[in-house]
């Protein structure tokens, strides 16, 4: 951690700047760059909040050299992580798609899209069971009743499952039936649930919340790692902007910046990325281009009498179009669906 | 609900809308805008998704002529709602300050921040016992064992207290202890939080999202409210752009919006919504003129000190300076502190 | 236009609506949708500002149901419009790379990055001699004595040449030097050089602002084509969010929805969109594969001396396997290099 | 300037960038913070871009300890500026307000308002003649023979003019006929209005862009005062952020933050800044308690037939009751109307 003093800081300032530092377990050491003068602070500088500094008299401003995430930087683990779900391996060298209904609604529903995601060859079903909605008048999903008919389709089509929790008691529902827990965007930082999913045995997905910058969302990722669960998979989803061209912003740029800070992989939503179907086909491929380990994406069997986000739901017959495009695109990216 | 139709749509295409619409207990009707062509749907519009008509054929807008927010709405009710802290008043004609340290750190700390708290005239204390960090290695509150000593304070001072729930445990800790029970912004929709929150007897101070649109915030009021509990109170804090000038943007103006929306009280947090001390007074005078019913400030007896946010504490010097100044003012905009 | 009436309208304000609407020679009707009552307006309606009547007493909301931009939309133009450089294409079935230095710097500089883009098989070199520096200290480009310079430089090489022009007397250089005009960001609402540049014989790239919306884009293409310049290419270049992973937050969603609106062809500038070198390669995949007509890319042959933008620069090195990279995959997307 | 390397940084590496710092003037000087490796650059480092080190090999990141800025700074000129608009004073002590309609457009509404400005006891009048629309098919002001009307009115009444220049012709126009020359927030980057603006006799008002950062900002500022015009005022309008509930979001909170940075006075635009005539009283108090010196307000005689921008206009009634309470507000800041 680096001090920038004011030019007119006094000894006195300093010294209490110094002072508070050693409390805190750091070594300070005056450090001069032309006419500016700094106070380098040593020592276990990530438990350390930079806050204990910028309101004291003389700091001008406070520096943090490194980053405060470790178990999900490349500094804790160089090579990529690979991370298993039931078997489908996710991180280099394949591309994995996770597609289902936003919504588990009905048996009939259900399955139809579980086989259409099946057929057109993608190894995971997603489905939300329990939704959160921004209205409380919404649709909230099937809830518990419908990890039965999980049971089934899983077992019928051999698709794991990938489903959301939203707090402790739909996390152990989801730990009981599922192959995946999802962390919604809304709950980025809902740091219980984080640390309830750091004791799982399962892998856990971790969506960006919408206006999380890439050092809180592999913050947020460090709170599922150290509670002892090493598989995290990261899901950019679309960050939120000034734009009205499209439900989210997406941004694949992130992609690129992530891979030179962590080593976990990375999934793109390109459904919740731009909130209309007809957009995502190309949202996807350019994902693929950009760098992503896979996608989440929403296929419905019938998108107009979805109940929720029908409108950037995917047909079984233009999914099964993309997942053949992606099939011939990902050898030039040295993936292989 | 209106629905803009394409300019080449097909019969068909318009006969499925309607169908659809029936389908969800709607009434189609045809609608002309000169050349344009839409569709009324009238009915139980606010449980239906937009999305259920916006990815089919021949459809080109949907609008929603109605919001999605019904309890927390002026049309629910007209007059301003006064919302009672155990006997403190939150709304019209008064301005009610609620101050105290960003994190409760120790006996000493807590019993000179409630000292100057009330000293200076402010009739609730804050201060939280579960802090949700970015990071999992900053300090994360004192947690259940802070709960004995507020209760010592609030017996001795006299203050009302506030603090934050942060998951359902939390939330028992605080409804058991506490005269109200604050969802931070990161919660502002956790869903599951807020559901129970409605089923609490005490107020809620529900601090707005840092993406969160108006609309998106009041529609996390009606699930408190729904839940049958009408003590709910809004809390600007900042919201989340590209400035760097400060921690958050503090967004004043969404108090004459909200007023013309909603009936509930609104307070502003000065301390998060600029994230620097001395930028304080001037946001929080400006939040009294901007019609606010009150403040959320942070003081803390020794801010170089403080485990969290010290670089936004007020010391208890400026605390009563600004009590002082906002006392002087509040009358000219009809207020009593 | 549609003007949907507050619950309480009197029939004394709904009058005074309609007689404003009528000085506007608009056409008010009546028309209801369940207990909602709503005035639909007809006419050229386009002309006439929503904000006539958002003010007026008994109005909760204006809708305007048509786009302000005519002459960039799918309606005036129902095919893609291909842009002709001096001969280069732009449009479908082409992906154009135009690629040079941020500034031409010096006779050496402008010649090794010439050959380098010419090595690599792009048809059009950028580079900037009148630079927009947000500071009035940095260097602002070697201005018109620099024309001379790439006179030789497009004699000897046969490359075509896109720059920027800041102002009036910059554009008249442009316009006698270079095969395309370059609109920069900053500039996308400077409507007096857009005016300008709408009399001009040259075709327009049109870069979109850090801020706009896509529909503000295409009403400051309006703007040149209203003119009577029939040839304008838009470029997307990042806009500005909260995110610091980048200089920009690439926008790539905006393509597919772009292509619904407008017939007019779109480039992507991956250098100022992720600002950084590293991150360039993957996010002009990203481009292709997202639908993009081409790139604008930024080649130094000394990227560590550069005069402004040194860290988002391709090597010529880099930017020769890009363009291989681009040639093998262009294909998939029906498009040759 | 500090330069991190990156952990693995080779002597070669750091050999090249301090090579690079010499051709540019600077001195490096290796610095440690414990076990990371810093280089300390000296010089001129105002005039050389960081870019030109942040893609060196070996450079983790690149910390510019100086803001670029210089005239617009507290170190450059310590007491706040007072700046002179024909007589008129905009600095510390008073609080200046500037009314008037968004556009001229005709004698007689020009005439209603200036009589209005000037009844309410405002001292300078604003109005657009030149208007920068978003739509080339929207009204664009009465331009130049507008300035006659104007000389009438300001004869008549005594009011000062402040009116915008959106190029170098009109800017002439400007400074032919009115005491103060407005560049609006999309020119804040014409670097080349800015440069002519600062060749003026006229004082600047200098309107901040819809996403620039405050240092943005005081760089568009340093553009006019380095050209030789000290006397520039700026002015805050709202920036462009998610909210819907408010055409852009104003940012008070820059108020506070600039007044550290810089001694130039700073006016408010609350019409622009909340797009709602409703909402304009509001945020003007606020405005005023923020620490602003003074307000940018929109007036029209009939707001329901303003050209351009009626749905933000005060009337004559209701700003004459904002100049009131403004008036018995002002004493407890400090400030006299």
């Amino acid at each position: 951690m680096l001090i920038l003093l004011k030019s007119g800081a006094s000894a006195v300032q300093i010294e209490a700047i110094s002072a508070r530092a050693k409390e805190l377990s750091l070594i300070p050491q005056p450090v001069r760059s032309g006419s500016l003068e700094l106070l380098s602070l040593t020592g276990a500088t990530a438990a350390v909040d930079p806050a204990a500094f910028a309101s004291m008299p003389g700091v001008a401003r406070v520096m943090n050299l490194s980053a405060p995430f470790r178990l999900a930087s490349r500094e804790f683990r160089r090579e990529d992580t690979t991370v298993d779900v039931a078997g489908v391996r996710i991180g280099p060298g394949t591309f994995t798609v996770m597609a289902g209904p936003c919504s588990i609604e009905s048996p009939a529903q259900a399955a139809d899209a579980a086989n259409a995601v099946k057929a057109a060859g993608a190894p995971v079903l997603r489905g939300g069971l329990y939704k959160p909605r921004t209205s409380p008048y919404s649709f909230q999903g099937l809830g518990a009743e419908g990890f039965a008919l999980m049971d089934t389709l899983r077992a019928q089509t051999g698709l794991r499952f990938v489903t959301e929790a939203i707090d402790e008691q739909s996390l152990e529902q989801v730990e009981a039936h599922a192959d995946m827990i999802q962390i919604g965007a809304r709950n980025m930082q809902n740091f219980s649930l984080l640390r309830r999913a750091g004791r799982s045995k399962l892998p856990v997905l971790l969506k960006r919340g919408m206006s999380a910058t890439l050092e809180e969302w592999l913050n947020a990722a460090d709170y599922v790692l150290s509670g002892g669960n090493p598989n995290v998979v990261l899901c950019e989803r679309g960050i939120r902007t000034f734009n009205t061209h499209a439900r989210n912003t997406l941004d694949l740029g992130v992609i690129p910046a992530a891979r030179e800070l962590t080593h976990l992989p990375i999934l793109v939503d390109p459904s919740h990325g731009t909130g209309r179907a007809t957009h995502v086909p190309a949202m996807a491929c350019a994902a693929l281009a950009a760098g992503a380990d896979g996608l989440l994406v929403e296929v419905h069997p019938d998108p107009g009498h979805a109940l929720s986000d029908g409108d950037q739901s995917l047909t079984p017959e233009r999914f099964n179009a993309l997942m053949k495009l992606l099939r011939q695109l990902a050898p030039a990216f040295g993936r292989a669906l």
